[in-house]
């Protein structure tokens, strides 16, 4: 069963200056791949660029540009891009540590939001993507690790034009992006849910110890989707009240939505867990229970013949004198004693309720 | 056995716009149904309409309107509804969205309250359904998702024009619309509380497998019990607090009232978890109580029965010098030798505490 | 063994209009019975009218005036007196629901608390009854569900005009009232630690079912109390703070004094749940020492014996060529050969430390 | 096993009047001890006084004055001498009330100090001792409830003359009596710890019931430490908060100081009730491994013997007919079958990984 | 297995005056080793000294000085050196005291914080340091317990001169010291992290008993690594807030990366107890299934044979008169009963799904 890492820092090493640029992590992909969106409310163009100085200048264009960058391991060119945007040494940092938990940092030109990108494998296993969003004026830029994201409804609603995205500046774009990553967690908790309903019709059928390791992936994956929402809520909220310029007050019922839908994640994956945890306890309630009726029918058997069975021996016995050998109704005597015992037993595991 | 489904947010597709309305949740009714009651305190008119639109038109007469809209799966009509009241999208798409959590969100042309509706169906299982409310100057709008409701005896009261409901404004007529909302949780609570008080009574007499199930069960009602009015009681909290010009200072000690409901609701769930928690462990210890009785019979039999076995077998050996065989005393003393080691392991039994 | 009822909200009908006055709970008593005492520093009257209406008049007079009400369920006569003190419809709803939860609240011309009344019965269950009060200029009015209280010192004192009861205000009066109830909770709490230590030491001895019931019981009743106390804490702290004109500053040290004790019967509360939890893991603890000591036996018995009844079966086979059968010392040796058995099987259980 | 009585008061009867006093707790001591200490800077005076009004006099001549009073059960002393020094009656009933939990409280002409003074007995059971602490200007009074005490080390300061002891004020000599309280708190924590350790080694090696019981005690030891310092840490707390004027400047980093020992004791008592919590299952799962080496030496001892007894058994039979007894190689046959089955079950048992 | 002591308060006397200086902790290392380290942008200079007197001395040269004394038991030098820097006595005290918890004192003249080194021993144990700092004007002294530290990093980045810490002040020192140790949180996590993981999947396969104390030790290893973070983060969160004048806006945002890192931390530590709880959930678990498998061995194996074993008894007795023994189909029609017995036990338990 392969499991997510439960963590892994490659950080820089220890009393390495603050700031030095590590990338850290496996490195999924092979060259990073950098696209350019530019566009205005009425006309989009898409561009892959392949240095960070042709990402750098496509911004001075007119217009709102969102640059997307997957591929991280590419020290240099995060670098290049982060002095041509003005980020600030940590946050450089922050954008190649794919372990940095959710968070929301306000600098003077720009924002930072650190989140986690969410999927479900096909074994039901979480997968977990570091996603970097810096917001500035009119201008939006993504870091992910790979390629294959799930952005790509946001792009068809920029290319198509329709409803608001294309009407509303930078700051709408990074709420959609947050968006599409929360609306994620909801499918991750819907497959957790699913999984979760088969294995209580399991639990209250026929336990066996697979179920036992699942609960416990369960419980992890629980863990891990938590320690994904708690902070990004705690972001969110913070980039609602620090009442930013670089968000529109129009927007701002938007993240306020966002907001009310990380409470709901929130509030699942307290529910699961608390069922999960209530999983374990049939789990181990029915393991008990048959355990019981195991020991019961051990315990029955054993206390039938085993007197019966001492009889047996009695009159196996080789001694010239036991008169009870010769008696003429002796065997027959035999079978009522033994089954006198057998009745007596019967009803004492009557009256105890065991039959 | 039957049991609520955990979640299932049919959310709208991953990236797709904010405010796209799509309905979530089972289809419960066949065609969605519109009732108006317009009132004053001298005279109430009630009809059904068939379009949102006629609905609105209802809403240029004169007195106070409750606009109830059984049945959500009918988008276009929510779309066209909302449009005419002024809704923001994301309400539409949260009165759409069934699974959405309890809610308050105040506007500037109206008040928004998402809650749950629960009742207890004939197996003690909760049904919820979500309802939600609109608070506007003069009209209250109820979304719910199916026909048949607790609002029956708001009504009748309405109908009667006796009491507070017929000269007070809409937002006396919400308070009392989620007050019935309220009153019905006390009806879930009562069943369920009776339910525990059996299911303990039957704990303490002779517990079986099928508690067990039960004990889950009640679990995952107490947990949904939770979710629906912890968010509510916030909601409400939130509502008082506001101090919106929708919300007369003569409703306001009913608000704080509906409040203290809550939080008497939660209490109890709260006390309920703890006690269903405490059944969980009476069960398992019950169950410790009788795997021990049973291994102690059988342990107490085999202990007396096995070494008297033993001698027995000794005896039935055919060995052919075997003196005690023929000694004229040999078999009453193997009764002797047998009695005494039953004796032997009597009283070690006796000292043991365990006959 | 009779418990108490987990729950029992016989409110209104759903819907029904807030403030519909509905008798909740059981009958306790016959006849309501009105006890009215007025007294000033220099003279004290007491009489038991039979009407609302009567009570009322006495109100009139100069002087501090405390009426107390037996019995609840003479609705007729809560709304009297209600609608003569000016109550809310609300507060006399709240004065019948006896399942109500502890509450204070301010109204302009009164303030209301309610609270519960424990007491211990014979068999150690706690008996809860619900107590209104009104405290208003000059006057106190008290509703309890059925005769006999706590309050009979408090009656003592202000016949005997000695102390602060006769000097100081109506203030003072409710703060003595609350103040008795709250001492009646120490002896509650004495009651349960004497039963706690007392079933410690049982569980230490040798623990039987009835324990189990027993820290049941106690759990349940620890949940009740707990119930009963911490919503009482927060009404007394509110009033504290709420600076109500009907408080005396000479009285607020008391009030100081009276929140000190419902904190210190929190505080001793959460510190017998501690230690039930701790008698259950005791309890389950000892359990499975027993259990393990009795599954030991077995063993060692099963184990010495079954290997030397094996020998012996051997011997007692009936083939034609067993020539240990004829061997001259084939009797002695099979007689080594077990005690040889035994030997292994000793060292064997003492290596494990079971012997 | 002696252990600390739960709970006792031995409060004024219910409905008394606050403030009445009536001593609780045992009678520890057989006459009440008053001794005064004055000192300025220069010089210092002890005395053992026999009435309260002998030690309000010497409060009235200059300098600072600790009064200290070993027991608690002369009402009338503690009553005089509250008066004397204006004591509120509600502050002389918490001296005498010797199960009352840790408080500050300040009042116009005076600090109240309330604390649990705590030592190791000999068997490591922890003995609590109420010590309250009145401040005023120029004099500290101390109300112990029997000789022998934790401020030796404070009086010899005094008498040296050293340190900053005779330079400071009253509000100094109050901080080093509860410094010195706080002091005992490690020496009971280090005990504690010791305990622990030991335990935790024995639980690693072999554990037995005697553990158990162990376990249980820390338990109860653990809640009854936490009691203690919980309400000292605020009241400490408030003491630094309260900006009372009789406490300087100089004296409030040593507040500060002291506070920061009250956190370390909470943060040690924390940290210990989690390792105890974690013994207790350390304890369980041992027994539970324990339990399944037994019965997996039963189980292994049954089978393999089980089958061989059997076959035995058919050889014994005594029927006319049974060819097998009269074949030549019947018995060696019987022999390699026995062996067979023992392999089988061998390869059985190795298969499973039981042997 | 040698573990970390729980705790050793060898704290000064009761009573003994506050400030009073005692060594506190083992005495690590012979003799204590001063070095200095001053640098301005253009120069760096080390040396290390023997006295507190020529420590002090290369202060009043200019440049940023950093002071570093390894070993705590001289308290002479540790006093001279406290006094030339004016710190005050219970600051000198906490220095000497290794087990006090990590804490920020903000003076006049400098501030303090204290905390814990911590690295992971070859056995992964955790290895706990007193580390405490002051910072003031110009100068950082650091404490250590032993030579051998985390420091190396910043020592090395001074020589080299690159990067900020040569033209920052001596806050951003203090800074870069703490982000040392912080970052050597992180490989004491990650160790912990693989062990857990390797302890996970050994869990999976066949658990021992070597696993279960494994777990424990984890605990413990996690609740020292709280008490290590937790205050850690409360104090740099103080730290931060303080606007203290030696902390330059500049250091600031450092700062607050700094917490970032304490919250990671805290929030993995967090998540790995859940985790190691889950584990001994799991661990339990797997040992239930086990006994469970062990006892139907038992079960069926005894309820096969035992009934076979008392019908091979019933026709070993040496009655005179047993017609069975002398009918000729005897022998088989006993074999058939037995087969037909077997077939019994066979589809009893596959009913009960046992086989």
């Amino acid at each position: 069963m392969k499991r997510n890492r439960l963590i892994s820092f490659n950080r820089r090493k220890i009393g390495a200056a603050p700031g030095s640029l590590v990338h850290v992590g496996e490195r999924k992909i092979e060259t990073p791949r950098i696209t350019c969106i530019s566009y205005t409310l009425e006309e989009i163009r898409e561009e892959t660029v392949h240095s960070a100085t042709a990402a750098l200048t496509t911004l001075k264009e007119p217009g709102i540009h969102w640059i997307n960058v997957d591929g991280l391991h590419d020290i240099a060119l995060i670098e290049t891009l982060g002095q041509g945007l003005g980020l600030h040494p940590l946050t450089q940092e922050d954008i190649l540590n794919t372990e940095h938990r959710p968070k929301y940092e306000a600098f003077e030109e720009h924002l930072f939001i650190a989140l986690k990108m969410l999927s479900l494998s096909e074994e039901h296993h979480i997968n977990a993507e570091q996603v970097s969003l810096i917001l500035g004026p009119n201008v939006v830029i993504s870091f992910q690790e790979q390629q294959g994201d799930l952005f790509e409804g946001v792009r068809t609603r920029l290319r198509q034009g329709k409803g608001r995205l294309r009407k509303m500046g930078s700051d709408y774009l990074a709420y959609a992006l947050v968006d599409a990553v929360v609306d994620g967690y909801f499918v991750v908790i819907e497959g957790l849910g699913e999984e979760i309903e088969t294995l209580e019709e399991q639990l209250i059928g026929l336990p066996d110890p697979e179920n036992l390791r699942r609960i416990h992936t369960l419980k992890r994956e629980m863990v891990m989707l938590r320690r994904a929402v708690w902070p990004l809520r705690e972001a969110i909220s913070a980039l609602q009240r620090d009442e930013s310029p670089f968000v529109t007050p129009s927007t701002e019922i938007f993240l306020r939505d966002l907001y009310d839908h990380t409470i709901q994640v929130m509030d699942t994956v307290e529910t699961f867990r608390d069922i999960v945890a209530g999983l374990l306890d049939l789990y181990l309630s029915t393991l008990s229970n048959r355990m019981n009726e195991v020991m019961k029918v051990l315990t029955i058997m054993a206390s039938f013949f085993i007197p019966l069975t001492f009889i047996a021996g009695i009159y196996g016995m080789n001694f010239e004198q036991m008169p009870e050998l010769h008696w003429r109704w002796g065997y027959p005597a035999v079978w009522l004693l033994m089954g006198g015992s057998a009745l007596g037993m019967f009803l004492f595991f009557k009256r105890k309720r065991w039959l």
